[in-house]
C-alpha cells in the first residue's frame, strides 16, 4: 500500500511537473528555468502544505525521487515537445488524477499531523492547487486557479469527504478513493461542459470582460 | 484578557480580509479567488511571522477561527458589495486598527519566542503588513506597501514601543495599548495629511513618473 | 574560522543587498520599499533554505547582523546611489563572489542537517539564488535567473563540489574553497562570454522573441 501510494504521488508530481515545464517553455525560459517551474509545479502544494503542518523537512526535500520525477518531466519537455503535443488529451486527464490523488494524500496527511478537519480539508486543497499556484506566480501571471473554472472546488470536494469519512470512522483506504473519484470525476465535467463558478459582478470597464492579458488597464 | 486579545485578532483579520475580497472582485476573479484573496490579506502576516519564529502549526491553520472570519468578510464583499462601499470610510478606520493590533500582538508573540528586540519589532511589522503584500503579489502587484505612503513605518512605530517597554520591563497591558495607539494614530494621520516616504530620485524616464499601471500593455 | 565565516556571509548578505536595493531605486519604490528589497535580496534565499532544512528561526531572523548589513547596503544605494554606479563592476564581481559563497555555505548546512547529498545540492543552489528570485517576484518581475545566461549552473556546481568531497570525506575547509572558486570562476566566465543555457525552442509567436523584457520599460 505504502508503494502503491508512493508510486501514484510520484506520477502526480510527474504530471504536475509536465504543466510547469509546458508553461516554462512557452514563456521561453531557459532549461534551467523549466527545470525549476516543473519542480515548483509538481511540488510547491506539498511542501507548502508540510511547511504549514510542521512536517519538516518536507517530503519533496527529504526524498531525491520527487526531484527526479519532475527534472524527468522538464527534460522532456524541453528536449521533446512533440511527444506532449501529442499526449495533451491525456496529461488534461492525469493532472485531474493527480489533483484528486495529492487532494486527498494531503488531507489524510493533515489529519494525521492532528489538524482540526475544516483546516485539513484546506490543507488537502492546497497540495492540490498549490503547485499551478506557484508555477504562475513564477512567470508573474495571477493564478488561473483563481479566475477559471471549477478546479479548487474539486479538490475541495474530495478533500472534504475524506474528512467526514474520517470523522465517522470510515476505513481510510475506501474513503480516500472515494475522495479521488469524486475529484476526478468533478474535474472532468467541469472541463467536458465548461462549468465555472460566479464571477463578481462589480463595476468593470465593459471593453474588458475577463481578458487577463489586459489586466492592469482597469 | 485572552478572549479580548482574540476577539481584536479576528477583527483584524475580518478588516484585512475585506481589502482582500475587494482587490479581489476588482480584479474579476471568480468567488473561489475572491475567497482565497480573503483568507491571503487576512492570514499571510500572522503566518510568515510563525514559520519563522517555529509557532507551528501557525495560529490561523491550527484554528478555523481564522479562517471562518476570513470567508465571512469575503462572501459579505463578494455577494454584498454594496455594503462595503457604504463602509468604506470605516474599512479605512478599522485597516489602521488591525494594522496597530497585528504589529503589536506580532512583536509580542516574537519577543515570547525569544527573539531579539531588533528582530522582535521587524516581525511586528512583517505581521501587519505581510496580508496585504501577498494580495498584491497573487494578483502579480508590486505591493503597495512598497511604494506608498507612511503604512509600514507605522507599523514599524508600533512594535518598537513594545519591544522598549519590554526591555525595560513595563507592564505589558500598557505597552501593548500604547503601541497599538501610536500606529493607529500615526496611520490615520498619514492618511489625512498625506504623508510619504521620501522615493528614490535615480534616472527615471521622465515620461514614466511613478506609472505602475501601465506596466502590462507591452 | 567561525568569524571568517560570519564575515564572508555578511560581505554576501551585503552584496546581494545592493542589487536589491539598486532594483528598488530603478522602479522608484519609497524608502521603506528599497530596503524590502534589500533584506529580501540578501536573506531570502537563506531563509527559505532554513525554513525547508527546519533550522528554524533562520539565521537571518535570530541574529540582527544580517539585518544590520542589508539595511546599511540599502541606505548606501538609497541616499548615494553615485557611490554605486562607480562601483557597478566591482559589484559584479562582489555577487558573484557571494553567489559562490553561498552556494557552498547553504551545501554545508544542508548536509549538516543529514538532507540527501542531491537535495543538499539543490538547496545549496538554492541559497544562491533565491534572493535573486525574491527580489525579481517582489517587483512583479519573472526571475532573471530562470531565462538569462549561466548563474544557477554555476552555483549548483560548487554545491556539487561540496557534496562530492563530503561524500568522500575530503577536509571540508579544501572542498568549501574549491567550490566556492569554481562558482566564482564559471560565473565570471559566463559574464566575460556571455555564456548561457538552450532556450525552449516551441511556437513562440514571432512579433515576441523574447519581449517579456519590454514589460517594465513602460
Amino acid at each position: 500500500m505504502a508503494t502503491l501510494l508512493l508510486v501514484l504521488d510520484l506520477t502526480g508530481t510527474f504530471v504536475f511537473a509536465l504543466s510547469g515545464a509546458t508553461a516554462g517553455t512557452k514563456r521561453r525560459l531557459d532549461l534551467f528555468g523549466v527545470l525549476v517551474l516543473s519542480f515548483a509545479a509538481g511540488n510547491a502544494g506539498g511542501i507548502a502544505r508540510d511547511l504549514l503542518i510542521d512536517a519538516t523537512p518536507p517530503a519533496a526535500i527529504s526524498n531525491w525521487y520527487y526531484l527526479a520525477a519532475s527534472l524527468l518531466a522538464g527534460m522532456v519537455t524541453f528536449w521533446r515537445p512533440s511527444i506532449i503535443d501529442r499526449l495533451r488529451n491525456p496529461v488534461l486527464l492525469f493532472d485531474a488524477a493527480g489533483l484528486g490523488l495529492f487532494a486527498v494524500a494531503g488531507t489524510q496527511k493533515a489529519l494525521v499531523f492532528d489538524l482540526n478537519p475544516a483546516m485539513a480539508a484546506v490543507l488537502g486543497m492546497l497540495t492540490g492547487i498549490g503547485g499551478g499556484m506557484s508555477r504562475d506566480l513564477l512567470l508573474t501571471e495571477v493564478p488561473t486557479v483563481l479566475r477559471s473554472d471549477i478546479y479548487a472546488v474539486a479538490a475541495l470536494a474530495g478533500a472534504v469527504v475524506v474528512v467526514i469519512g474520517s470523522a465517522f470512522g470510515l476505513p481510510a483506504t475506501a474513503v480516500t478513493i472515494a475522495g479521488a473519484v469524486l475529484c476526478f470525476g468533478l474535474r472532468l465535467m467541469a472541463i467536458r461542459w465548461g462549468w465555472h463558478l460566479p464571477v463578481a459582478r462589480g463595476p468593470a470597464p465593459p471593453d474588458t470582460p475577463v481578458s487577463k492579458e489586459k489586466k492592469d488597464d482597469a
